[in-house]
């Protein structure tokens, strides 16, 4: 018997009909043989709807309050479930977070877990109860409700995979899966069958919006399997785990997994900067103070003693950060400040380059055969990332995407 | 400084304006130098939101999920009241029934509460804090959240106000008081500035809905002072107190406090029944068989050795016990099977009937006076209730109403 966590969404259970049909599907999964601990999101627009009364009353409602208020989002739907299930003759138990319970610290809003019980939820497992837990929500040690802010469902999720030691944490979407990159801009994007976490990770931060980071996160650290599938269609999914070993051998894995890229992105240079030690600081710690956040950050050694350094910020900083890079320029005696918020960032994302060579030049090359002028290079150890204009955005991504191979049936 | 329990209904707080009232009232209170704990029920119309989604699930929802349900509605309106609080740099603190925590026992959808934890209420009110507490709902000793059935919330501030030895427990109503009757009835009907628990029980249970039955035996339990007043409007209210009394000495009262009425019954009678033993029990134990509730029972011995027994039921349940009664009569060799679903009780309550004589007869002669022919006479140590035609009930009323010098300004 396998014990599943199945995670769904606001939109999965955004109606009665929806939630009948979350309960057929769980119900389903343990007619299979499965131990199933089910996790819920609030019904989609009850979260809004509740932050509108809130609003109506306090444009800073106080935190605690807050948390008070949403946390019946999901409660509403762990007892609607629930009761769709015993309508379906299957016994289920609903808990809300404090009931479970999940531990957090008392950060409102944006609160983290601590500890899981999972006293009362084993017995309800050896009782073959199917349980339905609320995503989002936990309680500090004084029995204060928290919430660990939006999309804090899939955490919890993970997090009672962890506690539970369950086969596989499964976070059902409007999605079937992680795709090579966005569909939208690259028809032939393929679902891939696995990823590994840190290439979900490096999807995810930039821009593949499937799951949050911080899920993600968790469930590398506690390695809990982690699965992402469609809710209204059947699929397998994709698969998110470490890389597959098989007798203390990593098994060969594809090159390059996917493409993501940012439309968000802006960047900004200072010109001959003189080069002298802590100037990295001098330029980005009026930035950082200013709550901008940066990207990518390169410095250059110039000819004459100077230096040019250039960052990335998100675009709707552009304006604030280059006011600030101008006072700082006159400050440093630099010669010139330049910015442009028309670029975006292409990162090509994969594991196995970690023992390949030659793949940047192979992406450099791909860009270059259609004349796409690369602006700027960052690299970590599994993605290289490019700033490009961004009227090419569409055209570099289907091109790496095909010279990578990735449209193809690869047996990944 | 006094401490008050302060309870607002649904209508109270049905909108964001309405909470936004009821917090300047708490603000106005706790600045008058009151110790302040706030009960309150869901917004109005929300509970009936919440079945509804449940109905659409299950005709026969799970009875613990449907606490998990209908609770979420009074957890909206505890984090809403408490942030309008915050807004006004009023210190408030919410808690839901499972929080405070109001322990009961595993009934759900009609829990009775055991016991009250009042540690963080009182540290609460030390640190100067307004209390807002989720009423109608409690928590059983598994942590499962319970519901205490519609209602409820008077309930809860009753026993948070016993728990917590308050001085008061106000329950905000959209009437400004108990009256002498129903005002609807009779327009001379005047608010009473005082009334014993006796005498509200007998007038609840006879038709005025403003407080549940439950909440005044509660009250009267913990000899809580229970004050009923207007949410929309300044009064005082009537304030329901044991019998006032000076050194010992019981003050005086008025004879008589109000007179109450109930449209919802209809009468029984079965005729000519041999008088043996046990044939109460063999006409009465069929009826609350079939779940049907008995009123007022009277039985007079005729003539021959035989006796005619006469009871009253609620008027939807008149044709069930009317065929019930039928078959019993068959079965018992009655002579005949009489009813009129047409009919009234009129009741004049009052105890300070028991020190006075010549009551009954002062009733009986006003009604006669008027050639109202009372049907069924019964009487307790405070009441005096008479059955008489539908037609009669407004004209009994405003006679008795009259008769008692009830529309005077009494110094009661």
């Amino acid at each position: 018997m396998a014990l599943l966590v199945q995670k769904f969404g606001g939109t999965s259970v955004g109606t009665v009909d929806k939630i009948e049909k979350i309960a057929d599907k769980l119900f389903e999964s343990q007619k299979a043989g499965n131990g199933v601990v089910a996790v819920v999101s609030a019904m989609s627009g009850e979260t809004n709807r509740l932050i509108e009364l809130a609003r109506q009353i306090s444009h800073e409602p106080n935190a605690r309050e807050y948390d008070v208020l949403v946390s019946t989002g999901e409660q509403v739907t762990i007892a609607l479930l629930s009761m769709a299930l015993h309508a379906r003759g299957v016994d289920a138990r609903s808990y809300t977070g404090a009931q479970v319970k999940i531990l957090t610290d008392d950060s409102h809003t944006k609160a983290r877990i601590m500890e899981i019980d999972d006293t009362a939820m084993q017995s309800d497992l050896e009782h073959g109860r199917v349980i339905v837990v609320a995503g989002f929500q936990g309680v500090d040690k004084n029995g204060n409700i928290t919430t660990l802010g939006r999309g804090g469902s899939d955490t919890t999720a993970v997090a009672l995979a962890a506690a539970l030691k369950a086969d596989e944490c499964q976070i059902f979407t409007d999605v079937d899966g992680v795709y090579t990159t966005d569909p939208r801009v690259e028809p032939n994007a393929r679902r891939l069958d696995r990823i590994t976490f840190e290439e979900m990770l490096e999807m995810a931060s930039l821009g593949s919006k499937v799951l949050q980071i911080r899920a993600v996160e968790f469930a590398g650290k506690y390695n809990v399997p982690l699965r992402v599938l469609s809710s209204f269609e059947e699929g397998p999914g994709t698969l998110i785990s470490y890389e597959q070993r098989t007798e203390g051998k990593i098994m060969e894995q594809p090159v390059i997994s996917g493409i993501a890229f940012n439309r968000d992105e802006a960047k900004l240079t200072i010109l001959g900067v003189p080069d002298t030690p802590g100037v990295a600081y001098q330029i980005l710690g009026p930035i950082s103070d200013a709550n901008i956040e940066v990207d990518m950050i390169i410095q250059n050694v110039g000819a004459d003693s100077t230096t040019d350094f250039t960052f990335t910020v998100h675009r709707n900083d552009y304006d604030k950060a280059l006011k600030i890079l101008q006072e700082i320029a006159t400050a440093v005696n630099a010669r010139e400040v330049v910015g442009d918020s028309a670029i975006v960032k292409v990162s090509i994302v994969g594991v196995g380059m970690r023992s390949h060579a030659g793949i940047a030049s192979k992406m450099f090359k791909a860009l270059s055969d259609e004349a796409i002028n690369i602006r700027m290079i960052s690299t970590s150890e599994i993605k290289i990332s490019v700033v490009i204009d961004e009227k090419y955005l569409e055209l570099g991504v289907r091109t790496l995407h095909t010279a990578f191979g990735l449209a193809e049936t690869a047996s990944d």
